[in-house]
């Protein structure tokens, strides 16, 4: 073996554990575009899941659950190739400008909180949130729940009411919780609160259903 | 008169009009990211326009709407400065891969029709729109719809129901029909169907409350 070879290998290991590493960084958490008041909310939540009652849902979790999803067919639509747009709607802004959040899962209770950051280009009224966005987040929260619980399912009805504006830049708090199985059926309730609790910005209910999924041919 | 100074008249004269036929092209409207279908059923709206009983809201007219919401305070909620993301959610996306639009008003019916393609970049399920870029789409057309009735109004609730999931890239057509109007409130209905109108995909009621608006002191 040359020296030449060898370095080749060395380098292309230590290229190797570099992207490693940096993979991980990404995928742990992606908080870039994060404001002090969600970074300092995300440590208030991490020590609530010291006892184990609370867990952090991961990026990778997030990842996963998508990859998954990829592999299924669903009502003869073609999943997507791979490497083509995997990410869902709430993952295409640049860090800082659109959804920020950070999911929290508590098992035993059926319950998922979302910190959540809106940006600027989520605005629809000026200088606040679009309430588009507020459903997309509020939806996107609760399916991880109903996910989590029965498996894949799709939302079949979300009946949102807005009390007040959520100004841009601004960290909320979303509380999601299972209120009832009916076989393949889940009724889930939330709510979007200001990080004190004080403010009431938004309350849910829905219905999701669980898929009857096949494994994919293509 | 020197005959450079002539020459630097005529310029700025041409490098105006050139911009002024530039962003009125612009401006007229954005259909780079426009399916066939979606120039299709365009065309064909239009065609309803001759008689005036339709008209299309160009985007110049959005962006005016948006300008003149952004000179309002509301809330105390400070306006957005200017150059500084004036756009709605619906307009942060690269053309072709977010939200593509037109939309046409019936000032007598009291109706809104949109013309909708969702892009790749607002997916859910792979494959599928995510259930928050559809009510965002809803939304968004039927507040334009409320607006041009009563003024300027925002979401108080919306109950959207999801029949059958929309592919990425497919065209459907939004209908929003004002059903009451109660001091400052406005009922609505909408549906989303697919544009041979064999396909129903969504169903929404919701209420919009005209604001109490101010001019803004800053």
């Amino acid at each position: 073996m040359t020296t030449s070879m060898l370095r080749t290998i060395t380098f292309s290991k230590t290229r190797r554990n570099y992207i490693t590493v940096l993979l991980l960084v990404i995928v742990r958490r992606r908080d870039n575009g994060w404001s002090e008041d969600l970074r300092h909310l995300f440590h208030q939540f991490m020590k609530k899941c010291e006892d184990g009652s609370w867990t952090y849902i991961s990026e990778k979790e997030m990842l996963d659950l998508q990859k998954k999803a990829s592999e299924l067919s669903f009502q003869n639509v073609k999943p997507m190739k791979k490497k083509q747009f995997p990410s869902t709607l709430t993952r295409n802004f640049q860090e800082g400008l659109g959804f920020e959040y950070a999911m929290f899962y508590n098992k035993d209770e059926r319950r998922i909180v979302c910190l959540f950051q809106g940006g600027p280009l989520l605005q629809g009224f000026p200088g606040l949130l679009h309430g588009g966005a507020i459903v997309t987040m509020v939806d996107y929260s609760i399916s991880i729940l109903s996910t989590k619980t029965i498996g894949f399912t799709m939302t079949a009805y979300i009946n949102i009411t807005y009390k007040r504006p959520i100004p841009i830049g601004s960290v909320v708090v979303i509380n999601g919780q299972v209120d009832k199985i009916e076989e393949r059926k889940v009724f889930l309730s939330s709510s979007v609160h200001s990080a004190d609790e004080k403010t009431l910005y938004s309350e849910a209910t829905s219905l999701f259903v669980q898929l009857n999924l096949e494994k994919s041919e293509t």
